[in-house]
C-alpha cells in the first residue's frame, strides 16, 4: 500500500509545527486516474462528502417529482448545514409539507454552528433540536424517500429501502461493491469505497450532462442545485459556500467528516477526492484548494481560495503568527 | 530524521478511519533516553505544556515569596484553564493585588471552553475579557514578575526582562540553547526545543526533589501546586484535571496546543514529551495515557484513562459509532 503524503503545513515563524498527510485523486469521466497523490485505492469512509450520492434515488424513484422539490431543497438534501435560519426555515416548512416534525427525523439534536441561532438558542434556555442537525436535509430526503415508497419509519437501518436504495446508487456510481459500512454521526449507514471510487463517482456526476439516463439526469439536477444554492449547502464562512461562490457555479465541492472533500467539475468532465489521513479538515480544505487552483478552475488570488491555500493562524490579538501551507508535492503538477 | 510513528487510530466499525503519527520520549533524571518513538530530536514548539518552566523565574527572582503567592496561583500560572468561575475568580483576585486590571494583560480575550461560563456572557450580552483568555494565570505570573523586576508593560516582548529570564531558565532545564521561537496563540514567545530537550526538562522537574539550588527548588514548589489542583491547571472534563486526579498527585501532567503532551513522574525520576505531528488533541491524549499506563502510573481502567485511551465516538444519538486506540508500537514495550 503506498503511504499518503505530505499535503498541508502549519508554519509557525521559522519552524514547520505540524505536518498532515493524505491521499487524493483526480478521475476522468472513463474512471481513469488522470493524477494521483498517496494510494488511490485507499479504503475510506466518504461521510458527508457523498451526500449528492445519497440523494440520487429521492429522483430516480420519482419521489422529487412527485413531491415537487425545488432545487433549494436538493441542494438541502445535499448539505452540511450550519444550522442557520435560512437552512432550518427551509428543512421546517419541508417537513411540514410531509406531514411530519422534528421526532420523525433520526439525525440527533445538534447545537448549530451558526453563531446567531446558536446564541438564540443559549439567550432562550432552549435545547438544539434535531432540525439544527447539520444533516437534516438529506434526512428529510430520507424521509420523502420513505414516505413515496410507503416504507416504515426506521429509515436508517441499514435494511430499510431507503439504504437499500442508496448502497444500490452508491456501488453504481462508484463502480465499486462497498466492502463494509459504518454509521454516521447523524446515524445514517456511510459506505465504505476507495478513494478512486469515490473521484469516480464524481467524475460520472461532471460528465452526467453527456448522458440522458435517468440516475445521470438526477445526477445533472443535484449539481445543479449545490451550485446554484452555495449558501444552503453549507453556510457563511464556510468552505464549501466560498469555493463554489468563488468558482461562480461552475465546480460544485463537499467536505466531509475526518476531512474527506470532493470536486465535480463538468467543464473539464473531471471528478476530485481528497482525504487527510489524520481527518484534519484544515488540511482538506488546503488541499482541495489547491488542487483546485492547480487545474484552472479556482482563481488563486481569490479571497476564499487565499484563506484555504494559506489560512493565517491568529492569535488572540487577531496577529498572525503563524500559517498554513500546501506540501510542494500538491503543488508539483 | 527519523519518521513520526503510528500514535492513535480513529476506528469505525471494520475500518481504520483516520491515524495520527507522533513522536514521544521517556527521558531519566541524567537526561538520557529511555524509550523513544519516532524522533527525540524533532524540533518542536512546546506551546502550553511548558508553561511550568516558563513560571520558574517567577520563583527564582524572589516574587512569589515576596508577593505571598499561594499554590493555587502558582497552579494558575503553570495552566491553559477553561476559564470558568474557579479560575476566572481567581485570576481577577491576583489582578487587583498587582494593583492592575484587565487591560494590563496582553494575552488578548478568548471565549471560555467552560459551558457555564461561555453561556452567562452569551445570556448577558458580554464580550469575553482577557481574564477569560485559558493562559490568563501565565500572564498573570508574568506581570507579577514584570512589577516585581520594575519592568516594563510590554511583557510579552522578546526582549523585554520577563521574557530574558524565561528563555534563560528554558535554555538551562532543556538543556539546549533553543535555536528560535514562534508567537504563542496568548502573544508569549515559544521557544523552539526538540522533543528530547522537552523530556529532558520534565525529568529535571521530576527529580527536583534530589536537589536544593534555587531552580530545583522552584521545580519542585511547581510540581506541587499542579498535582495539589487539577481542576486549577485545566478544568471539569479535561485531560489534564481528570489525569492528574486519577494518578492521585504522584505525576503532573500538562497539555498543550498542536497536541504536546508532557508528564512529571517524581517516584521514577522520569520526565515524557508528546508530539503529535499532525497537531491532533485526541490523539496525544491517547499516547501519554497510553505511555503512562504502560510505566505503571496510571490505572488502565480508571474511567479517565478509557476515556482518553479508547475515547469513544458518540453519533448525535449519543450512540457509540466509532473509538480511538493507540497504535500497536505505543502498546508493544
Amino acid at each position: 500500500m503506498t503511504q499518503p503524503v505530505p499535503m498541508a503545513e502549519l508554519w509557525r515563524a521559522d519552524l514547520l509545527e505540524s505536518r498532515h498527510l493524505g491521499h487524493a485523486v483526480i478521475c476522468d469521466d472513463s474512471g481513469q486516474i488522470v493524477q494521483a497523490w498517496g494510494d488511490p485505492e485507499a479504503l475510506i469512509y466518504p461521510r458527508s462528502s457523498c451526500k449528492m450520492i445519497q440523494a440520487l434515488p429521492l429522483i430516480t424513484s420519482g419521489a422529487a417529482a412527485k413531491y415537487g422539490l425545488t432545487s433549494e431543497r436538493l441542494a438541502l438534501a445535499c448539505a452540511s448545514h450550519n444550522g442557520a435560519e435560512i437552512h432550518t426555515s427551509r428543512v421546517r416548512a419541508w417537513l411540514q409539507d410531509l406531514g411530519m416534525g422534528d421526532s420523525d427525523f433520526r439525525c440527533g439534536p445538534q447545537m448549530p454552528d451558526d453563531r446567531d441561532a446558536r446564541y438564540a438558542l443559549i439567550r432562550g434556555y432552549e435545547a438544539p433540536c434535531q432540525y439544527h442537525n447539520n444533516c437534516s436535509g438529506k434526512h428529510c430526503g430520507f424521509l420523502t424517500l420513505a414516505q413515496h415508497m410507503g416504507a416504515g419509519p426506521e429509515y436508517v437501518e441499514i435494511d430499510h429501502p431507503v439504504q437499500r436504495a442508496v448502497r444500490e446508487a452508491f456501488e453504481e456510481v462508484t463502480g465499486e461493491a462497498s466492502p463494509g459500512y459504518g454509521i454516521d454521526g447523524c446515524s445514517a449507514p456511510n459506505f465504505q469505497t476507495t478513494l478512486h471510487g469515490l473521484a469516480r463517482a464524481m467524475a460520472w456526476f461532471a460528465s452526467a450532462g453527456d448522458r440522458s439516463d435517468r440516475q445521470s439526469m438526477a445526477a445533472q439536477q443535484l449539481t445543479a442545485a449545490m451550485v446554484a444554492h452555495p449558501d444552503l449547502v453549507a453556510g457563511e464562512g464556510r468552505a464549501c459556500t466560498e469555493l463554489m461562490r468563488a468558482m461562480e457555479g461552475r465546480v460544485a465541492v463537499k467536505t466531509g467528516a475526518e476531512a474527506v472533500f470532493v470536486a465535480i467539475i463538468p467543464e473539464k468532465r473531471m471528478g476530485i477526492a481528497v482525504k487527510i489521513a489524520d481527518g484534519a479538515t484544515r488540511a482538506s480544505e488546503c488541499a482541495i484548494a489547491t488542487i483546485l487552483s492547480g487545474l484552472g478552475v479556482l482563481d488563486p488570488d481569490h479571497p476564499a481560495t487565499v484563506r484555504r491555500i494559506t489560512a493565517p493562524q491568529l492569535n488572540r490579538r487577531d496577529v498572525e503568527v503563524g500559517q498554513i501551507r500546501p506540501a510542494a508535492a500538491l503543488l508539483s503538477r
